[in-house]
């Protein structure tokens, strides 16, 4: 385990597959994908935790999003997708489920969800996130897997 | 007009509510919204016009998330919401239609849709934006009325 929570729950490091000052990249326990995708849905969060987007100083809200960006970049390009979708649910009207600002990165392409939009459904409905008890948490050896390719982008050990 | 545009659309000056150095906020022509949030919907983009995130420099990522979070300041407490919903869809197969980056900022209460995230499926069915031939176009006057008020909060004459 490292020091790190995502709001009550300790990261191991072997999720973590960016850091910089002030975020860090993990990879999902309980992804939302459809099959062409691998499971692939990543979180990028502030070191700090805190729940809403507002509570982060500009250090932290520039820090978050630069290190969205690299992200972004790192997971289309290595699953061959097109596009991304990039979304803060900020709070708990928002379908936010675990009080610490976090942003969804899912890599995109043509055909991946039936209709364009279900992948916010599936965010809401299986409720992703660690404390949704409808979902198969993934082992600890297929996120270390996941974690070990995505590392290979950021030269992080 | 302006001499800003979102995609190939010229953007009318009533429409802008926000302005930094390389990022406007706008009001948006075919919101989406709930009864309950009065069209609440804007959006925040940048200055320069370019389809991909990962198109813009330092800079202007930096400076359209500094925006983004005080625009989500703004519009949440003018609309007496507790939660936003922040989306970049980016790239055609996230649900992009017009070819410039954009970040939707929508304000949530509890109750205002009666499945939280059926606000991804209007997104999505509705085709929010100016491309959207199903969606009537609010008139020059809704929208300059919404800006007025938005631009109160930030000085923008």
């Amino acid at each position: 385990m490292t020091g790190y929570r995502f709001g009550p729950h300790l990261i191991s490091e072997s999720q973590i597959f960016f850091k910089s000052n002030l975020t860090i990249g993990i990879v999902n326990l309980k992804p939302i994908a459809p099959s062409t995708l691998e499971d692939v849905h990543v979180l990028v969060i502030p070191k700090r935790n805190t729940p809403r987007l507002a509570d982060l100083d500009n250090d932290e809200t520039v820090d978050l999003m630069l290190s969205a960006q690299k992200i972004g970049n790192a997971v289309e390009q290595h699953y061959g997708c097109s596009s991304l979708t990039m979304t803060i649910q900020d709070g708990p009207q928002a379908g936010q489920t675990v009080p610490h600002v976090h942003m969804h990165i899912i890599p995109r392409k043509a055909g991946d969800w039936t209709n364009n939009d279900d992948v916010y459904q599936e965010l809401d409905k299986k409720k992703q996130g660690v404390d949704n008890e409808d979902r198969t948490p993934r082992t600890e050896r297929e996120m270390s897997a996941e974690a070990s390719e995505l590392r290979t982008y950021f030269n992080l050990d």
